[in-house]
């Protein structure tokens, strides 16, 4: 549930319009709620007490500092897959001993500065990469902990993007490399190898995925009997994008804790999309409905530069009227952005009250991998992000300027 | 061809080593050849000199004021997609009377910047857009050249995001409606049709879907007997990215001048990827090189973030050793970004000299489409961007900093 709901067939953010935000702060822009981030969030920490796991925060989902922040005072701690995601959780005081760090590419200066800031872990990826992270720290004279990243060798059905447990992804090792490193932990004389960690995709709808994959991890911690004391099964918990009826949180936690519980291993999860996909929307203007002999369109002025999830991943999101009228006819339409490519669509084949220029669409669960991926392709400045708090709304990140688009270029002078 | 050759196994941009830059400016940074902009420029120049074209560098392939302030210097026009294109063609004192407009969602005070601005054309995309552009000029009392956008229903073959002339896209009008137009014209006395415009697609690498589309266009004049006096046959021109064999600028122009030579009519030409694409390459630096049972990874610092197009259209870009040896083994590689989704990846299955942490590498023909796509997903700030101009190199855009990542975030107070 969401709290992006209709009255009087009007669409509300909570207690505030959303037509009334959108003439404030103009379109396009993305909104987010406060209290749909914060119940997603407790949920999972409900569904999960019988173990009180560490629940991250995956910023990739949503960097949004007031986002992370909501999360934060909540208890959440974070998982982050950059420096510049460091960055931002230092910005909002998080508790870096919250802080857990997954990425195959860790540079350097990135891993120095995690362990200058005392992350609790490392998801670490790959042996050469355990190699760096204990030369790093053997300079620093730290001692760092790390979860090696078990590749379960695990598809779910989801798309192909986005699939990470599969043994031809770039994600993680396998087992035998996983015995590898613990039977040479004497190489890597400044790292702790704390547990182990999976992450096998995202928009995974089911439990029976996670569960192979946790036996999978369980039965190699037995058999190579090895010592660990954190297990962190990862993120990518579906959420309802159309008709897909994805587990609870409820449902998720009963079929994954009979497995956890009697471990007695300290459980980190790392949801992104389950928290904060229906936690926003994407609000937009049309602009022209342009018909044609073949199709139907509505033309808004958000693009994919905005949200290329539909164009990216074939990603289905709801379209919805900011001011629904019973009386109205309905066509199909596809909505489609201003950007200069076929690619660029929100909405495909979609039967909608027939919306004149200047009506204001909702593009729903936008809240996750939205604004984080968004660009300024066709040179357009990125939109507002707004959250209603208790029955305000909050400017939390200012539109782009044309200013914003030339920052940091110099033109050499003898092109002048 | 282009300027990033291999002088005894070390490659260069035009005489200058693409290591020296990458030791200068850090990696990833995207690396533009001012001569190969000119040459590409030229090429299409001459071979359409019988006509004297203008010809209008697509901004959306690459929107660098250097990029753009490089072309304008050689007499190019701008062909804009949005108020922000504009904004920057205005930065680099382009003239507004060889710029043209396209897009099909063109908002009102992006219209009324642009006749302000008294560009040259507007490439409209359908009625309603007529009918705003027609009463935003008469509030400002100036009377507007248009060149109506025609749908020529013409599939070329390319990636399915970019093939723009079929009739199930949103681009343009069927001819019908365009003698509607002209038939009404009389509701548009603050516009002049000047002229017609199609734009069937991108990276089409033969002559035939252009010959169609404009034999096709010039039927329709002749048959509904309007007059005009633009033809903009658009962009769309492809390159080498592998083994494409695309016609040359003579070729070309060979093909479809026989058709435009004879009708009089000043000609337009739209070319992007033509000009930019194999002008720039992205810089990248091998940060872990991964073997796992299923595959062998080549793990760089440049990501989907950096440069979509593999993921985005399954595109193919060439990678190359900025220091190559014949006597390294060579070994089958994906060569992936630290993005954590399996899309991010750069190259598939590629054969190269076993590359080492550290080591850098090319990838080619990233001047269009790359940095004017690139986005901050995972928390990256953007890579820079350098140019070598007549043996120097200048940094044209400056890296992105973290501060950059969240430049106008505001938290609420309530969160703090």
């Amino acid at each position: 549930m969401h709290e992006f709901q209709y009255r009087h067939n009007i669409l509300y953010c909570e207690d505030v319009k959303v037509a009334d935000i959108a003439k404030k702060v103009g379109t396009p822009f993305y909104l987010y709620s406060h209290k749909t981030l914060v119940d997603h969030f407790r949920k999972l920490k409900d569904a999960f007490r019988e173990v009180d796991p560490l629940i991250c925060f995956s910023m990739k989902s949503n960097s949004n500092l007031s986002v992370c922040k909501t999360l934060v005072n909540e208890g959440a701690g974070l998982d982050i897959v950059s420096g510049g995601e460091l960055y931002k959780a230092m910005k909002i005081k998080a508790d870096p001993r919250k802080i857990v760090y997954a990425s195959v590419g860790k540079k350097k200066e990135e891993i120095e500065e995690a362990i200058r800031q005392n992350i609790l872990l490392f998801n670490v990826e790959s042996a050469p990469e355990m190699k760096l992270i204990n030369s790093i720290a053997r300079q620093m004279s730290k001692k760092v902990d790390v979860a090696i990243r078990i590749n379960p060798d695990v598809k779910p059905k989801t798309h192909r993007h986005i699939t990470t447990g599969a043994k031809e992804t770039k994600f993680g090792v396998d087992f035998k490399t996983a015995e590898d490193i613990f039977d040479n932990s004497n190489l890597y004389s400044n790292l702790n190898i704390a547990g182990l960690h999976i992450h096998i995709g995202s928009q995974i709808t089911e439990s029976r995925p996670y569960i192979t994959a946790i036996k999978k991890v369980l039965g190699f911690i037995k058999n190579s009997r090895i010592n660990v004391r954190v297990l962190n099964i990862g993120g990518g918990l579906g959420i309802i994008y159309s008709k897909e009826k994805p587990q609870t949180a409820a449902e998720f936690a009963g079929a994954v804790l009979p497995l956890l519980a009697k471990t007695g291993f300290r459980i980190i999860l790392e949801p992104g999309r389950f928290i904060a996909g229906n936690s926003g929307i994407l609000v937009a203007s049309v602009v022209y409905v342009k018909n044609t002999p073949a199709k139907k369109f509505v033309i808004v002025d958000a693009g994919m530069n905005d949200l290329i999830r539909p164009s990216f991943y074939e990603a289905y999101h709801e379209v919805q009227p900011v001011a629904r009228s019973k009386y109205l006819e309905t066509d199909t339409f596809d909505i489609v952005g201003p950007i200069c490519e076929s690619g660029d669509f929100l909405a495909k084949d979609r039967v909608l009250p027939k919306p004149r220029g200047g009506d204001i669409l909702a593009i729903m669960s936008a809240g996750a991998y939205g604004f984080s991926m968004a660009s300024n392709y066709n040179a357009r400045p990125r939109p507002c992000e707004v959250m209603v708090i208790d029955g305000k709304f909050y400017v939390v990140r200012q539109r782009e300027k044309y200013e914003d688009l030339i920052r940091g270029e110099v033109i050499p002078s003898v092109l002048k």
